[in-house]
């Protein structure tokens, strides 16, 4: 074929083939090229192609818990030999019997209990690696699949269009910064340094001679809620043009994209879908979807109805 | 010419025409050479070549004072007329009256009320905007030239040469995070993302229905000497390969990129040209270059000479 012909052959491609042919599909397409058509009145410099993803329910499944917390459970369960005061003492004590009530009953202060034995004390290369071991052997309890294949494909496809036209994808999550960096180049293809999540202070040291950066018990970011802009800014500097979530802890990160001058784009992906993967929005005690639901009905943002727009949830299987 | 000819005589071009062929220059290309070219046994994939730079005394000039003070002493007097207290309050009474030696007599307390009342209690786009409107018409005590044309010619063309290699540049300093971001995009090619600096704790808020983010009086993070691997984790995910700096400030930044396994490369700049610059190391006041000038000397780090490895020091004026 001659080169035009070719051109014109790839660009007729469908870039979100996971994607239905309804509204939020269309409104996506109509957005990319509204800001990246040489000559369009709204044409976006690319180096302002910023585009941001919650992680949990947006990118990756979060029932019937975060993700992150079967990884706390099986590292309290690896780390538990080498304390055998954990038999006796909560929240550790549930977690070793398998008691998601007793652990429930522990509250904020017993996850805090939990956090800090499995992801503190350690260097950052150490912590790492645990992630790394565990990410690729652990299995969701209900589909038996490795959690980096309940990923959610139509959201695959959408982060390497926005890469193909120039945008720069970054996650903004509530989980933790150092638990996703080890494993979203290779799922998601966003590096480390575009990863901004939850995190505990560090500190510098040298162990003999060799330097090391240690996990310390203490809070750095809560990038959650009116945290997500906090770190939206503190990592980025500056505002997206796109943002992409699922639930009430988004909210603040799609007020804060919809806030600037130019075109903008904010989306919702509603969890509807029973079947082929969970239902949840008003009452979940995961992943909430309620004042920022009525929120994207009241502006007009864009609402992905899971069962009616996706063709396919997840990859298939490897 | 053949496509194969144009290939050599690009190649043949001379990355760093500022550089002298003297000992770093041959280092760095040897060591980029060593890390890009396909086959190299030492050969670094792509998304694995971070660099960082310190910014004071390593991009641009840091004498008589950090450039960051200027424009504090400046902003003050640009809001002297809200706060007629100022006259009779130290430190701001020295800094209207121009007297150094008063500001410095104030200390450390001193520095956090002058840069608290300068650097908070505004919206990040605020304080950008004030950065921006100073930094386009400032001009250097010395040199009468604006500070964006204070930077170094030789680290403009490394930084540059390292990108056209495949490396992602990051500034690390102890700088304010957001009074870099809004310049260092145009000056060095690297994007507010990409910058890592001290910063202020931020809070997210709405004003009505318009979100916003304050800058509160809050210390976030010094990216300072330990501060600085603990920034370079922080933002980046992952160690660099390259490190540059020029003072004890760095010594950690350095420690930090060549502890980690592979080809790894530091270098610092030592400012020893009086004539063209200043000339300074193991008793200045800003930019103090002691213990890393040691280890540098101790493990083999490159140094750069100023007077003896550049052949300019800044660009030529506009």
């Amino acid at each position: 074929m001659f080169p035009l012909l070719v051109a014109t052959v790839l660009a007729a491609e469908d870039p979100l083939p996971s994607w239905k042919d309804t509204a939020p599909k269309k409104a996506i397409i109509a957005f990319v090229h509204k800001v990246t058509d040489e000559g369009s009145p709204d044409f976006v410099p690319q180096p302002e192609r910023i585009a941001t993803f919650d992680n949990d329910g947006t990118l990756w499944a979060e029932q019937p818990v975060y993700f992150q917390a079967f990884f706390i459970f099986d590292r309290v369960k690896a780390l538990a030999a080498d304390h055998p005061e954990w038999k006796e003492k909560e929240p550790f004590a549930s977690v070793l019997k398998g008691d998601m009530k007793g652990v429930a009953a522990a509250g904020e202060k017993g996850a805090m209990e939990l956090l800090a034995a499995t992801h503190t004390g350690m260097t950052t290369e150490e912590f790492s690696k645990s992630v790394t071991d565990w990410i690729g052997t652990a299995k969701h309890p209900k589909t038996g699949r490795p959690y980096t294949e309940m990923v959610y494909q139509p959201m695959l496809e959408l982060t390497a269009y926005l890469r193909a036209k120039g945008f720069k994808t970054f996650i903004v999550s509530g989980g933790g910064i150092e638990f996703m960096r080890p494993w979203t180049e290779k799922v998601y293809g966003i590096p480390p340094e575009q990863v901004v999540g939850s995190s505990g202070r560090l500190r510098f040291e040298m162990r003999g001679d060799k330097p090391a950066l240690f996990e310390l018990p203490e809070v750095n970011l809560i990038d959650d809620k009116e945290g997500k802009p906090v770190g939206i800014q503190t990592h980025i500097g500056r505002r997206p043009i796109a943002a992409f979530g699922n639930s009430d802890g988004d909210l603040q990160m799609l007020q804060w994209t919809m806030a600037g001058d130019g075109p903008r784009f904010a989306l919702l992906v509603h969890h509807t879908d029973a079947e082929r993967e969970w239902a949840y929005d008003r009452t979940s005690h995961i992943g909430k979807l309620d004042k920022a639901l009525d929120e994207a009905t009241a502006k007009g943002w864009t609402v992905v109805d899971m069962k009616a727009d996706w063709s396919a949830i997840f990859p298939p299987a490897k």
